[in-house]
């Protein structure tokens, strides 16, 4: 058994990208399980641009890490202890078990998973939370149809590389935005999108009327800003645009709000954001699809894979502001 | 018989609010009828904050004004010729006329106007387009539910005075935003909303926090910009904003997007635009429905009538953006 749990907690609320004042490394003695709970070593975590939102305080869509907790994040790791009727010692499990090595629980919120069907990390993206997004944001938000021409911004990371690929699966004709030459030939070459533009190159706006000259039918939103205002000016009537992050905009003191949004009006459009928990009663009918994807070779999962100890979580998460991953930003521990 | 036909016609595209050298008065020989035609003496314009908008050059719903055409407007007036069967002299009409004396008509978009239920003037209002508008705005776009509450801004002008009185009839609690404490006595005290709230005053957030401790969820946005972002913060889960204008920004060069939009994913909110013309084929439903709270006396039209020339029409115009109306702003000729 291990004698000690390694943590990383927040210290302070970022102003701008987390410096690394506003981290705390701690160490505590390795939990033991309790009746009825059991310990997970995590081995592998979920770095998510929605963390630097969880940094902040005020109204969310869950509560804000308090300063001084366990840094949250989801996960996936090996049940190394169990007092639980449903986990064995050796269990891969899936849950919310925070930036540190291990983590007690009762089992709610926590997910066994196949590895039979496939690596453990692919629970992560595809078969995770990441594929849940990308499949209720576009099919059930996006209320995707057969034709349309759809439009992914962050199209190599990991919920857009999975949203455009289930578009293509449902028939639709798909144009990814990502950052760079490199992003853009994974997005066509890779995830099997119609077209990828860089915008990183000029004339996002003028490229995209040339590539969706019927304007946009449905736009699945993760990066906000500019890009958001260059697609604005491209929709077709009875667009549907679905806002699944801003990660632009998670480091800006002052939010840039949508100066296009009135092309809503003019095309009959509607944005809406969405949230993957509310769709949990729904999780096993798109696990059941997702999961048949994967197996027959349609859908690729996609992982970027950066090995370390908790300690290194704070680089990682800048890493992924960086833009350096394509598909799931993972640390492995 | 009228010899001439005094007009007002687009003489260049504004910057900011239009100018008097924006505009040209011409005057030409009154139209006379050909087989088919018949010829409207108009006596009342419609006078809308969308007209700024359609001086604009660019996409939107409708075409731009072109330089030199005669300017767009709705109107109301009386058929002083015809050679058309079912169009009659003395025929109380309205339809889109523009700023001019008298309009040539085949009738197309022309409806006849009951004037036994209601003064011609009402069907610039409550039984017009306006009224249109609102109801389904509210009703279809917005989703209201009974026992929503429900945010309406420019509630003491034309469109939005009509969607509170809607939201009231239909079960919701009404809170409506309008710049002044005279326009918010009779958004309280004549159109029957719950409270209202100046604008003007300070802390609009806070004020409306507390007159909404559940959330907002329905906001009804007739003027966009600072007002959106205070709503935003304030709205429900599932909340639905109904975009039907953004006068407070129809003059700025640059459009203020709304920074909290990301409240539309912590809320899984939608925000939505909507244009009455979509609703043609059940603008009989309406009109009868709206038709009765009218006559029962639930639906109260107020209208602002400025008597003048057409050659009045830039001031009045001018005067719509100063807020200057209660209710239905027109021109009556």
């Amino acid at each position: 058994m291990p004698s000690t749990n390694r943590q990383v907690r927040l210290a302070a609320r970022p102003s701008g990208l987390p410096r690394p004042t506003d981290w705390e490394f701690t160490s505590e003695p390795a939990p033991a399980p309790g009746a009825g709970e059991f310990v997970v070593g995590v081995t592998h975590l979920s770095i998510d641009p929605a963390m630097r939102g969880w940094m902040n305080a005020g109204r969310s869509y869950v509560p804000p890490v308090d300063i001084g907790a366990v840094m949250r994040a989801g996960g996936i790791g090996r049940v190394t202890a169990s007092e639980h009727p449903g986990f064995a010692v050796g269990d891969y499990v899936s849950g919310t078990f925070g930036v540190q090595e291990y983590c007690v629980s009762d089992g709610r919120g926590v997910l066994k998973l196949d590895t039979s069907l496939a690596e453990p990390t692919v629970y992560l993206g595809v078969l995770g939370a990441t594929g849940l997004t990308a499949y209720f944001g576009l099919l059930d938000t996006g209320r995707l149809k057969e034709g349309d021409t759809v439009v992914v911004s962050g199209a190599a990371g990991a919920v857009g590389s999975v949203a455009g690929q289930i578009a293509k699966i449902k028939g639709g004709r798909v144009i990814g935005i990502a950052g760079g030459p490199e992003k853009c030939r994974l997005v066509t070459e890779e995830f099997g999108f119609d077209a990828a533009i860089d915008y990183r190159a000029p004339h996002l706006r003028r490229t995209l009327r040339e590539f969706a000259p019927r304007g946009v039918d449905v736009y699945f939103d993760n990066v906000g800003g500019e890009i958001l205002d260059d697609v604005l000016a491209c929709i077709a009537r009875g667009a549907r645009i679905v806002i699944c992050g801003a990660v632009s905009q998670y480091n800006e003191s002052e939010v840039r709000g949508p100066a296009n949004y009135m092309m809503l009006l003019v095309a009959r459009a509607s944005m809406t954001g969405m949230l993957v928990f509310d769709y949990a009663d729904r999780y096993p009918e798109a696990m059941a699809e997702l999961a048949g994807w994967y197996r027959a070779g349609r859908l690729v999962s996609r992982e970027t894979v950066v090995s370390g100890s908790v300690e290194d979580f704070p680089e990682t998460l800048l890493k992924l502001f960086e833009g350096a991953n394509t598909g799931k930003m993972i640390l492995a521990l």
